[in-house]
């Protein structure tokens, strides 16, 4: 690592309470400074093995320190780290009105303080209590920093609830016989951990807003992923027993509706033998695998198959994986030990061999977040030495690392969904999913992604009614995969018809969008900035929280707990959009404008203006608005990820002149890292009487692979 | 302790999987015989501070000796121990049809194999995830034996879920593709549990029967309760800011509607501060505390008080038990280390100098269970070292300890509530109460309270409607506390008028009860039989649980998951009462009576026999049926818990001719314990022809305290 200065080293010593016996190992904590605003804290002995330990990353320190310097807003000796009964204890301070993000992929908060959770690899199954799909140990302050708890064990966190007796920021003492003012949970100034390890690295953060902070993490993660172009497509997963000509047919049947698409998702009954798994194809089903996959190839409709990580005894991998494998099984599957080099070495193989040789272009991985009746359980053992703990909560992350390694090393960008993930992720191509189905939840947890350098989609599966199916539709089309899963239920694109136009618009959308959304995407990579964000990252944003004091009821709520609302269902796309999804039976919305004019998307009309403003629920289309002087490119409707150079439509919105830095590459290698990509400046100047004029600069003997001809188009008059 | 013999030294070499490099220690496990039936198994290094050690409970090793000795159906090598990673990993193994029961106060289930719980002192909010008040870490095998897990950490339990690549008996391995008989959960022939400390002691109870298993682990934890007399009477608690007067007036209320009382709850306005607590009486409320008392105990009634753990500063207390306080606080109350010498010393003074001395009858001990949101965090650290963990899984325990022995010193007994509480307290004279209020799940909870040597009251506050105010009040006089808590909705029992009467009827059997439940918990106490009891502890009982297989739903069950019915509505109650409440809204239920003949305990008529029969919803009374032969002795109607001797009604059911074995004692004292009770041998011979005749025989020298005459009546003609 460059630039690694040692900067402070703090020595904390704790006044213990009082006199017991046991065990009262004060400890040094430790800090050396990574990269500018980066920190590394170290105390006691921290394990060998973390949660970026076993994953190919390099943190892209130079890109970090591009970013300028930035202070921490907490001094190293107001954090506590300390070691006792075998576990690392810390605490950062809290400020009165801060507010704290992150700590994991949940789905009904945004804001985290109050809260108290294990962070645990889990299903996500109805509360924000730690268990989840991605229970990334990383928290962003409203202060401006944020920090990495780097250990690959279940955290426990107390996020402003607990309150310590020698506080500077006591709590008032009231009495609840009389006074109306009691309540139930105190005011608290901790944000308090517990790692079940002697030891643990952390990794500090600094920024002048949270979005510097995520941009940091996420950098320090690797950089977020740029998918191959064709991901950002319209994807289609296709009931699980269908056979090769079925596929063929539904792809047929696509062409015949003018729907867009780009994947063709196969579910487990591609496979010889699913849950446990062999990896192979069912021989009655697809006869001729690498025939059907160059047949998709060659409609530019790419192949993802779907996996679980279990292995069946009767495929070819069996006996070469056995002594490889943890001492409990799945589903009657043996469980690799995919932190082993030899478990690697056999997996890639025999993934090659199936998959990559013959075409297939990524992966579908199920089945590695949970939940605990069928997951190994914490007593099983792995031949690696590392615990079942350990494993689960990196289980996700190894199946990411091995499959990008192995297309990587094929110079070829995957993009496929995993359905668990933890820090250290951000590079990979893998979008997040389950099978939680609630509309609002999937897009909470698709704003909470951004905090915690994962990506989520709100996947579509069949739905109560065509408004429900449009909706989520319209969603899905702006997150980070645009997918129908029709695994079990057989639904396609069409299957609503009173909406079948509107889902074809919104599909049509997203494919216009592709050069919008590819750049925002290589700003993930280069940058860091997560592509669809938390209103919370974006700059004049501010929503005030409404606490609820609820009723004290003697049976049902005999503490009276106050409930507090949040804005959750709002969150930006890339530099200039703000989307707003409406939900199936509203009958409207609101919607919070930052600071500065924002306009309709559509039709380039002011929408607001630093204000709150009501959709009526009626309205066709997803609502969608434009930050002044936004500039949107978009491909023409009749795209596809095909390879092929399309003119481009340069949108721009208000009065503000702005420039625009549109990205392309060859979309489909890893050569963009050696420098082989373009950025072009899409410039639009406005003068004194508001007349606006756009100009396009492309860098000298750098030319666009995708866009080709470029028509400026003012939206607001 | 006597009769130690070390019987065994089994040496467990775990062959390992393969080659990792991390900790794989293997270790031994010591087995030591401690009494018929009993033995203790060690492992790497226990810790010194268990759910026993802090407890000053001494085991009833004679009484097990009497019990005669029994095997245990596993043998030592059986049985798993080991530690690796800092943790002890323990495996028990399971049969095809062996039942597990027990592993903590559950709600919604009786037996248990299936589940995965993580055991851990918590409010039980819905979920049998081992969150609950009293989180025993023991089981009870229907193979007849049963092991305490003795660690004061959280336990993870596998309980039949997890599977083993080297399992003897691996579940079928199916494809769920094309197998229509593939299942979410295969089949598992483990008991696991995952101990986070680095060895552990482990108690092995066997028994002819689960009866035996269980009786041998209560007189193990130094036998069960027998509470005062008055305890089991009837229980009102007044609404919190009620004032001594109010009281009074409240007591004459009771006496107006004939309605008995024995005992007067105070809520939290009793103190001069509450939520956190001065435990001093309040001084406008209660001006003359002594007086207030007195005037009750004189009428027979005794006063029971709230509390909950956490010191107000503003009490007399507050200063002196500062330094013995843990680092965090508790609605901004100071959190006592209970387990230190100091802090008991200055916590018994304190509260006999309030309470005890100025006659009041015991305490309710509130909120030491949970939840996290409110109690000290895990981070939390205690002047003697134990972890805030241990102190979370113990700290109900210790408050039952401390009161115990206060009360104890001065040859009293006292009798109260607690909210949480764990191995080791089956002699404390404490039952467990919550706020989930759920009628159904709170006879669930009543039944797994049998099995791990807990007491358990389905509390009756306000209710819906009459009807589930009259279910609710007839299951409560079958529970250990038969209480009603008015502290918020200031209900009394005649709060529905059109079921004023059969309320009446109810409290009054429960009086009547009273000989016939003190023998039960004498027998508690003195063979470790718990008085309410689990269907499944019964000789003769059987139920087949369903097992109904869900459909399929892609969205909605994507696992097809199938769920098991099992009859948890039904309880006995000393030996020979089988009581199945009726619940609110429901037009019939079903009975399954074990083997034998079974009669309406009411008319004596023969309800059935080794069937499941049904009852009507519309019964006015709750159903009640005694088994063949069963002789169960009645107090008269006009009974009071006031010292004096009643005359006894026999009655005896059925055609069997039977003994019961009446216990007496002086109802308050702790003289019985040095041989000071009375076992009055009540006889019912029956000749050849039918005819009956009952013989009462009091051994010489001994007269009876309570019972004055005895009148056979022959339910059965």
């Amino acid at each position: 690592m460059k630039n690694v200065t040692k900067i402070l080293l703090v020595v904390s010593l704790f006044s213990l309470l009082s006199c017991g016996e046991s065990a009262k190992k004060t400890s040094e904590h430790e800090t050396v400074k990574v990269a500018a605003g980066v920190w590394k804290l170290t105390s006691g002995t921290p394990e060998k093995v973390n949660l970026l330990s076993e994953l190919s990353v390099t943190p892209k320190l130079e890109a970090i320190d591009a970013m300028g310097e930035a202070e921490l807003p907490v001094t190293m000796d107001e954090i506590s780290v300390k070691q006792r009964d075998g576990k690392t204890y810390i605490r950062f301070p809290l400020e009165k009105d801060e507010k704290i993000f992150g700590l994991g992929l949940n789905f009904k908060t945004v804001e985290q303080r109050g809260r108290i959770m294990r962070l645990h690899v889990d299903h996500y199954a109805g509360k924000d209590d730690g268990r989840t799909h991605a229970p990334v140990p990383f928290f962003v302050s409203s202060r401006g920093y944020g920090a990495l708890i780097n250990s690959a064990r279940y955290i426990d966190v107390w996020a402003g609830t607990s309150v310590r007796k020698d506080s500077e920021n006591p709590p008032v003492v009231r009495d609840r016989n009389t006074d109306k003012d009691w309540e139930a949970q105190p005011y608290s100034d901790n944000l308090e951990f517990l790692v079940p390890a002697d030891g643990v690295e952390i990794i500090l953060f600094a920024g002048d807003d949270m979005l510097d902070v995520v941009r940091r993490f996420n950098l320090y993660n690797g950089g977020g992923v740029l998918p191959p172009k064709w991901g950002l497509g319209f994807w289609h997963r296709v009931p699980t027993l269908y056979s090769d000509k079925e596929v063929l047919a539904e792809v047929a049947d696509f062409e015949r509706h003018d729907f867009p698409l780009s994947v063709i998702g196969l579910e487990p009954g591609w496979m010889s033998r699913a849950y446990p798994c062999t990896y192979e194809w069912d021989s009655t089903r697809f006869p001729k695998p690498k025939e059907f996959v160059g047949a998709l190839n060659d409609k530019n409709i790419k192949t993802n198959v779907w996996i679980n990580g279990y292995v069946s005894p009767d495929g070819e991998l069996y006996s070469k994986i056995y002594p490889y494998t943890g001492s409990h099984t799945v589903w009657c599957g043996i469980v690799p030990d995919y932190s082993m080099k030899e478990a690697q070495d056999i997996l890639s193989a025999h993934f090659r061999k199936h998959q990559l040789d013959i075409g297939v272009s990524g992966y579908k991985m199920d089945e590695n977040d949970g939940f605990d009746s069928w997951l190994w359980p914490d007593v099983a053992e792995f031949p690696s030495g590392n615990s079942a703990e350990q494993m689960r909560q990196i289980y996700g992350a190894l199946m990411q690392n091995l499959t990008t390694k192995m297309y990587r090393d094929e110079n070829k960008r995957t993009y496929g969904l995993v359905r668990s993930s933890n820090a250290g992720t951000s590079s990979f191509p893998y979008v997040l999913y389950n099978d939680y189905y609630n509309h609002r939840d999937f897009i909470t947890a698709l704003i909470n992604s951004s905090f915690i350098g994962v990506l989520w989609t709100p996947e579509v599966r069949s739905s109560k009614n065509s408004e429900d199916w449009l909706r989520r539709m319209q969603t899905v089309c702006f997150s980070p995969v645009a997918m129908l899963n029709a695994w079990a239920d057989g639904t396609k694109p069409w299957s609503f018809p009173d909406v079948t136009e509107e889902v074809n618009d919104v599909a049509k959308l997203r494919m216009r969008l592709i050069p919008y959304l590819y750049t925002a995407f290589a700003d993930y990579a280069f940058y860091g900035t997560p592509p669809m964000r938390a209103m919370n990252l974006e700059k004049g944003y501010f929503a005030a929280d409404q606490i609820t004091k609820k009723e004290f009821d003697g049976t049902d709520n005999p503490y009276a707990m106050a409930v507090r609302r949040e804005v959750k269902d709002q969150f930006m796309v890339g530099d200039n959009l703000l989307v707003a999804p409406l939900f199936a039976g509203d009958k409207e919305r609101t919607v919070v404008l930052p600071e500065g004019k924002w306009y309709d998307f559509y039709t380039g009309e002011l929408a607001g203006e630093s204000e709150v403003i009501t959709v009526n629920g009626d309205t066709k289309r997803i609502p969608v608005y434009v930050k002044d002087g936004g500039i949107v490119p978009l491909w023409p409707a009749e795209a596809k990820t095909d390879g092929r150079k399309y003119p481009l439509e340069i949108r721009h919105y208000g009065f503000k002149p702005s420039t625009y830095e549109l990205y392309d590459d060859d979309g489909e290698t890893y050569d963009y890292e050696k420098g082989d990509y373009v950025r072009i400046t899409l410039k639009v100047d406005v003068d004194a009487d508001g007349n606006k004029s756009g100009s396009v600069t492309v860098p000298d003997g750098k030319t666009a692979w995708s866009y080709d001809g470029y028509d400026f188009r003012f939206m607001t008059k």
